[in-house]
């Protein structure tokens, strides 16, 4: 039984750049991590993606990242607690405006990139990220690496939070991601990445890379929306879940 | 009797580049109109500037700007309504986390600039301005030059404004601000700018350049914070308007 | 018989966002107008068109424009002429030292977007361009609108010039392009639109939307490199150029 | 005998945004590092430094950042080779064109903030500044930190360096400098950190921060030029040089 939520990032179109591939995801999707103008997106390409979150029955989350837009946040950059805390609370911010003038309700926040990565690792910055978020709204909902220190310091900040999984990445004994430039980062079958899928849905199960099998929260389960690859893997997945009456819901 | 609003700019620091006394200022005036980061100020500096509003009490507003950090948005730019629109509502929404976050209400949006001189004078623009301000929060005041295009859309739209004169500029006996560019158009003279506003706040009238008095509803009174002699002459009009009796209050 | 120029804009891509075609429309184009950062490239993204443009012996020129990414340089803005002056000099020589980076000679400057339009009309903006271009390096030649006032300060500032012609734009009798939002401003039957490549080419002479004849300088033809139907019209051009014995050469 | 060159770092104001003492500071120095917009500075700026150079006969150098203004290029980030390379290239013409424009040659290179601590321990960072500079003009000098990674880079890619040294700065028994965040890192006596420059200049020593003399190549000393007493300070070097007949010349 259960259910698992499916969110992608999206949103990070730019002035004359478009980027990914929204209008076909989202009616895939039941969560949309919405880049908020730091590492993608505008103001534009923000109210035109919360037009269609609430045309499809989308959670809009904000997807804050670092404020390097040349490096589409994928770049690692010191900034300290202080910094980001700032970062994140503006960045809401200015999603949440979008949702008040479309009259739906900001869900969740999901940070993005070399900030969700440096976060998922560093408490003192998932501590700063969960105050921003706390402090804006403490009803929003924290959307982060299962097993991270984003989720610990969700707890300690006491706000709701979602584990999220991936479907196409390796698994390290200890949970987290088997590094991307490491051999076997990436589940290149798509039938096997499916099957993990469900299993995390299913059973809160994967084999890490060191074939023993792993305990994981999985509430949600980060997807693609760039290609066409991509779509029909969502579609895959979508498939399998059904078949093994796991419902698809936002957490 | 009567009374008056004092407003000013602030909160226009980025990053490592201070610009204007903040500290100063803030105790002398009644309506703070903070940067939101396309013009001037960052989200640290936003977080310092609500935090010093809280502590003194000031009403704090959103200032949104063209996004044109190397010009401080003085320049004009040709946004569609559409656009404007949308880079408002943005600015709106990241300074009203800052105001979540520090437990007071954002009270009222001035545009800033090369936007607030071009909305002044096209209704489209004006409208668009309202729009987005109506829709991320119908209670928030527009705080706008008097007898302009902005107050006659601010009608349009139901918002709640208030009418913004200027004590160191000549106004045209249409009721617009005489052209930087033209002869006569800053009142140098100290005395003579404090009477104007005192005149203004308790009269509604002041005298055009062409001699002429002319009536203007004049709700706030903008003055500047950038340089002791500023702080000097923000003294001289409290002074001035406590010496007639008129009350300085927010609008 | 004669000759004529090809070129294109391009170089526009930014980070993770990618825009044009330049891999497929280099072989066919005769000079490249590279984006120098401010409406769109990136150090990198000038680095690798620079290099193409060495592997197809393409004329490398500098595409300067607006600051302002977020609009792709497309929108007017009110920089002074001496702010003019100062960005197209900088984005020059950003480009220049990938140039000599390569080893290969920057040939021309052509403004981009807004700027270009707006110094078509504006003498003293145009004269800005003019003494950057000159004052950088005067061996530079000055691509821009055919019959502009660009081309007027190109001759009073001594530079060398080459004139810029649309195949899929209409003329107005004074030689101006009709504006985009008028009817008729673009030429959608292709064939057309070739022909009358082919007469400016040939003859120096247009049909205006009048109907009567006028003649312009041509010594490059504007062509487009976004998408496969751009690329298509492309190659027709140079079949129509080959068929009536004009060469396709730099200017 | 012998001689020093003084360095500082200017032409980092950015529109309407003023920091430090360009004026003032520039008839004291030999050798200016001069902001190229990607930490500060702006086209208007480098246009009027670099003026200000050619009326002084101060030494043009390009200070090339990260592409992080809001930071001011102080914050780490994880460029790649690469990126640093392009950044620097970019950085490098920018400044060169100003130079060119003012008929004044660009003479050094020095990395800012991040980029030089970073490139300063990191040989793959150092190698591709290197690489930037030589490919766009291998008569360019290097400036950086002594005994530094930057400096066995530009050996090994046969660039001309100059060896930098701090007057207010501890060292550590391996010639690094004591990091800002240890105790004893700054030397606070004013008297004292002109000795030390006197005796780097003189002997190519210091005492490092354990007490024991150590040996450092010194072809320059860094100054600061924000702010009243940093200028004092930039006197009292010149005057303790002048005292022990020590020169002060461009490197």
């Amino acid at each position: 039984m259960g259910s698992i939520d499916l969110n992608c990032d999206l949103g990070e179109s730019f002035g004359a750049y478009k980027i990914g591939m929204d209008e076909e995801i989202l009616p895939l999707i039941t969560s949309a991590n919405i880049a908020c103008g730091f590492h993608g997106g505008d103001p534009l390409v923000m109210e035109r993606t919360v037009a269609l979150c609430k045309v499809h029955g989308v959670r809009a989350g904000a997807h804050p990242g670092f404020p390097d837009l040349s490096g589409f946040g994928r770049r690692n950059m010191s900034l300290s607690p202080k910094e980001v805390k700032a970062c994140v609370t503006y960045q809401i911010g200015a999603l949440q405006a979008f949702c008040s003038s479309a009259s739906i309700k900001l869900y969740h926040v999901k940070p993005h990139g070399a900030l969700y990565n440096m976060a998922a690792k560093d408490y003192k910055l998932a501590a700063a990220v969960c105050q921003a978020v706390r402090e804006v709204d403490k009803n929003l909902v924290l959307l982060a690496l299962s097993g991270s220190e984003m989720i610990r310091a969700a707890k300690d900040y006491e706000l709701t939070y979602a584990s999220e999984v991936f479907a196409d990445r390796a698994y390290q004994s200890d949970g987290t991601l088997v590094p991307r430039s490491q051999k076997g980062a990436m589940i290149e079958d798509e039938e096997k990445a499916v099957s993990r899928a469900i299993r995390m849905a299913k059973e809160g199960k994967v084999k890490a890379i060191d074939g023993n099998d792993i305990s994981m929260e999985a509430d949600s389960v980060c997807v693609h929306g760039d290609g066409k690859k991509a779509l029909a893997f969502v579609r895959k997945i979508r498939e399998g879940l059904a078949v093994k009456g796991i419902e698809v819901s936002g957490f």
